[in-house]
């Protein structure tokens, strides 16, 4: 957990209370359900299958440990409909500053263009940057996440950048 | 600094022996230099101004005293002509996969294409990655600087994702 951010909080949006808390290992089941809702996520090996379930609750576990980071979820009437990870990076880049990572963002697919994923990302850039002394939120998205992208553009992010990754093969190679 | 990393290597570079280190606080001015030798850094407010060292020293101790991020200089005869910031990043996704940011690639401006940027890079995916535990390896490189993107896509990234920053008030938004 990030010690700066002062959690749960509740968020109102529209008719509902989301109450925005850290995850715990009680939030398994409903976190590895919220990434396999998700076509991108699926075709990258994320299908909430049993057998892969110590790997998510090792990862869990990790995150809530850690101090640059935390794994927060979105309840709305006790139930879990949405997650996002803040990684807080210190920097030399932009004068010292320290920057806020998002990654992971995910809303009930049922749930979308309902209010919720504004506030979530409204509170990371209202309230967690400025309360982790970040002064730059960034995060990366899928280029086929077109609708996210629009998303991203009308809450004042600029798509300025390319995001580049590597997969490392499973045994390093050799030489 | 990560622990689970191996420093000083060196990597030999065609003719030359690079020494890759970590960064302690005598390299203020070097890496500060670095930041300024790059005119996208520079148009962000980078321009290695004297009134800003009390800025860069604060970061660079926070980098280097942090269990998630390292701070990584290249040597090349004892001059600084690199560097780069490695963030190790636990995470559900992917299988509970953890992965490595690189931010902040800079290779002095007079080396570029010497060969140096491609090995630092190879270290990261090769040797880095696979130490820490993780199976993929990011970054982003803003949308100008289209040589940097060829020099990726060339390493076996993928440039597969659009990068958003959100800048973040210096006064917090009220209401």
């Amino acid at each position: 957990m990030i010690a700066a951010l002062t959690l749960p909080v509740v968020l109102p949006v529209r008719d509902r209370d989301v109450v925005l808390r850290r995850a715990d290992a009680s939030d398994l089941a409903a976190l590895v359900a919220l990434l396999a809702d998700d076509p991108v996520s699926a075709a990258r090996g994320d299908r909430a299958d049993a057998d892969d379930e110590p790997l998510y609750r090792a990862a869990l576990l990790e995150v809530v440990a850690d101090p640059s980071n935390d794994l927060l979820v979105a309840e709305v009437d006790g139930d879990v409909v949405g997650t996002f990870q803040l990684t807080r990076i210190p920097g030399m880049a932009r004068r010292g500053s320290a920057r806020l990572l998002v990654e992971a963002v995910r809303v009930r697919s049922t749930l979308r263009s309902s209010g919720i994923g504004t506030a979530l990302m409204r509170w990371v850039t209202d309230v967690a940057a400025p309360a982790t002394g970040s002064s730059l939120v960034q995060l990366t998205s899928d280029n086929a996440r077109t609708d996210a992208h629009r998303f991203y553009e009308r809450l004042g992010f600029a798509g300025s950048h390319r995001g580049f990754k590597f997969p490392v093969p499973t045994r390093p190679a050799s030489g």
